[in-house]
């Protein structure tokens, strides 16, 4: 390798990559095998990879390696860069100073505190989830909102605090720009509830072993390569990065929910081929901002768009029906299957809940989170407040902490500003979605013919390949020649109704 | 706490610490999760925290750090430590001086040189025992060989290369004293191989979930804290510590070899209760030498002892009999168990040979890699020289590499002297075995009376807490009044034929 200044900010890169994905082995084994009393150490070590972490991404070396590569790259006599090249090197320059400007102002012992408070609010989490007690929780959760509205106001840039928290998930987003995708949303989703209720039940179940064949199955009819990506089970299913040829998925077993780990398969398995189909995996922007994900609405897109337009199809029930009979799922025909899986139900939990739903408990998470980091909701206000909007948006309400405020990780790991990209990517995934079926048929006749290949194919062509090259909102319009909608979404929430209701 | 030098020292030992337990997570991952593809850059992750170790371990300011808390420990006048605190403190500064003085002669390159050799050995290694070819893992154990003969050169102390490379694994031990030690078993043993073939063998075998169930009820009957210690599958079963409240176990299944699972699981608890039961646990000298095993020797007769003395145990087979029953056991009473569970038969494999033809598979791989550090013997000649040593001394021949010379991992990863630890842990354990009995009565009446806590109470007392205080032929004299000598461990295996041939 020539001796350039690109070359070496490519291997401070590299090594920056290394921890990275060190950080991430120890959260899978954190997630999937540690025993519990491991915590208190595994906090120790994570809290030393972060410091490790923002001690390169803020140090001066970085910062003049930074610089003397943008000083080569547009010496434009000596560069023979082909053009395309050439605009993927200045925008992983962009990015970098971008990113660089970012940590630069954080002060390290912020960055320890913060990494404690994470592990702390995590082990917090699971026991006061496990009591159902929200008071065990909440000393841990004002620290964690405490230290990441200083991480927003020591970061100072042109967003707002909830802004500058959300940006490494949804980059440029604005709360106006929010606010105007959500509004739709908002507006009409609550008048399709009673129409729900009218969505046919099927009580029944089946055994672990039998899901777990199911998850396997579904991933072999995905084509995963065994040697490239692994599952395993955790308490929250997630699909996480270790490596350029190591991909890891989670699922879990559900009580009474015989197909919860099935699309949560579904749902990681388009997580995991969003992450395969980076620019990373061919190495040409491996360890640079251009070999990683956009932002996490478009990862959303991803994983929504396997769990919802390929398993809940019609044709997916068809080409699956033998197999659920085969592990004692004893419906008579594919169309029973069909619609128990795109059973329509108002419900207290997210990750179980159905499409038409699912964006009325985001849009309360992301209006509960704005008001605590912007506004004057008070942490140990939460529970009330849940409760309330919960009966407000939805009619019902949780009759405990555990399956109300307490249901989900993320706030618990200080991750304020991640809600929004669950809803963005549904919005995101239908918008996208119809360009798919323009572009190359109809989802319902790919599948019947088994074309996973031809899908995966064009979802890396269209989406996966351009890494962080343009941000989710150019990259929508690209695609679909038209800024983001939620009309897409909307739409398709119209059609399931009248389908299942 | 107090800023005097001895804390000092002992924060830079906590980071330390934290970056070997980071490996030792990797380590556990890589072989219990990764996908085959991700080992490549496991190997980057590996040898980037080798490269750090070995500078934090080789630096002038942990020098220093050294060089200030002994004279800090030194200074009688103003230290109010008691004698017993003030004698481990200075053997802990005595340990850290010595194995600086290892490390610090090493070349950077060379150290991580060997990190990539390690995984690449590992790597090629079990592609040529799938393929039963060695000359696939040929190239990559010469290299292997010669980085470690230059390692030995570059550390240059007082050892023989081979004795310098066995030196962590067995502190202080030389050649001559080696061969003392095990000049009777190469004697006797080949004289008791013909009793053996009057062992009954029974054909039978488990289902792999009864097995797993077994490995699961054995260690519920050991006491096992499950929020303490964790169990999964490994190609090879091996034991480690990930964080001072984190403890993996890994077993596997084997086919035809319905003991071999719960045996291997009864010896990684051996290890691990060994690991449990050191000072570092009470955080007394966490961290710091005296908080680690003393030596492998001593900790293969931690396993060994679970292993044998107690799985193996008359009262043990009765203590199980129902257990093995409900999994689907067909023996009609628990002698056939217990015979069945001490079968005596000479084989190919070191990890599933009998307690009597053990020691030979150890002389066997000791012999040949001592020559092949410091004889003449080529890394090529392995698989001839491995098979006529076989038929020497055991009177059977291997028909290819996978069930031969390429059946064991250590040598894949460069570990050289770590063989012999295997038969001195036999020869420890029978020695301390008796001691035990004179103490706190026989293990078989221990047994009946369910009595785990009493045996790991005085293995604790007597073996474990010490850490590195002493070495271990030292702890072995002062446990049993009496220097190590292979005659208990002869003289029990005499007993076992007796028994059972």
């Amino acid at each position: 390798m020539a001796e350039t200044e690109w070359n070496k900010l490519g291997v401070y890169l590299r090594e920056t990559q290394i921890l990275g994905s060190i950080h991430n082995t120890l959260y899978w084994d954190q997630n999937t095998g540690m025993p519990r009393k491991g915590a208190s150490w595994r906090s120790e070590q994570l809290t030393y990879i972060a410091k490790n972490l923002h001690r390169r991404n803020s140090s001066e070396e970085f910062f003049n390696l930074i610089k003397s590569a943008e000083v080569e790259l547009l010496d434009s006599e000596n560069n023979s860069d082909k053009k395309q090249i050439l605009e993927g090197k200045k925008r992983n320059i962009e990015l970098l100073i971008k990113e660089y400007n970012r940590e630069k102002n954080l002060d390290p012992l912020l960055v320890e505190l913060l990494a404690k408070a994470k592990s702390k609010g995590y082990e917090s989490w699971q026991e006061a989830k496990r009591k159902s007690n929200f008071d065990i929780f909440l000393p841990f959760f004002e620290d964690l909102i405490k230290l990441r509205i200083e991480e927003a106001k020591q970061i100072s840039d042109k967003y707002s605090p909830w802004e500058t928290l959300a940006q490494p998930y949804e980059p440029d987003m604005t709360l106006k720009w929010l606010k105007k995708i959500f509004k739709p949303i908002k507006e009409i989703i609550p008048s399709l509830i009673p129409k729900i209720k009218k969505s046919k039940k099927y009580e029944w179940d089946l055994s672990p072993e039998s899901q777990q064949n199911l998850c396997s199955k579904l991933l072999d009819e995905f084509g995963r390569d065994k040697d490239l990506v692994v599952i395993a089970k955790s308490p929250h299913p997630f699909s996480i990065t270790l490596g350029p040829e190591d991909y890891r998925i989670t699922t879990r077993i559900v009580d009474g929910q015989p197909f919860s780990s099935f699309l949560a398969t579904a749902h990681e398995w388009g997580h995991s081929i969003y992450e395969q189909g980076l620019p990373s995996q061919s190495h040409q922007w491996f360890a640079w901002p251009l070999g990683q994900a956009t932002s996490m609405g478009v990862h959303e897109s991803q994983s929504l768009f396997w769990e919802n337009r390929i398993v809940k199809s019609k044709s997916f029930s068809k080409r699956f029906f033998k197999e659920f009979i085969s592990e004692g799922c004893s419906f008579e025909n594919h169309f029973d299957l069909w619609k128990s899986i795109n059973h329509l139900k108002v419900g207290l939990n997210r990750v179980e809940a159905d499409e038409v739903t699912y964006g009325l408990h985001i849009l309360i998470r992301t209006e509960l989170e704005i008001d605590l980091i912007e506004g004057d909701l008070s942490p140990k206000d939460i529970p009330n407040e849940w409760n309330k909007r919960y009966k407000e948006l939805l009619g019902i309400e949780p009759s405990n902490d555990s399956e109300g405020c307490l249901q989900d990780v993320h706030w618990s790991e200080g991750a304020f500003g991640y809600f929004p990209s669950y809803l963005l990517g549904h919005i995101i995934s239908a918008q996208i979605s119809c360009q798919l079926e323009r572009d190359i048929g109809l989802i319902d006749n790919l599948i019947e013919d088994g074309e996973y290949e031809k899908i995966i194919f064009w979802l890396k062509d269209n989406i996966h390949k351009y890494g962080r090259a343009v941000n989710s909102m150019e990259l929508v319009k690209n695609i679909t020649n038209e800024e983001l909608t939620s009309h897409y979404f909307i739409s398709h929430l119209r059609s399931k109704i009248n389908d299942f209701c």
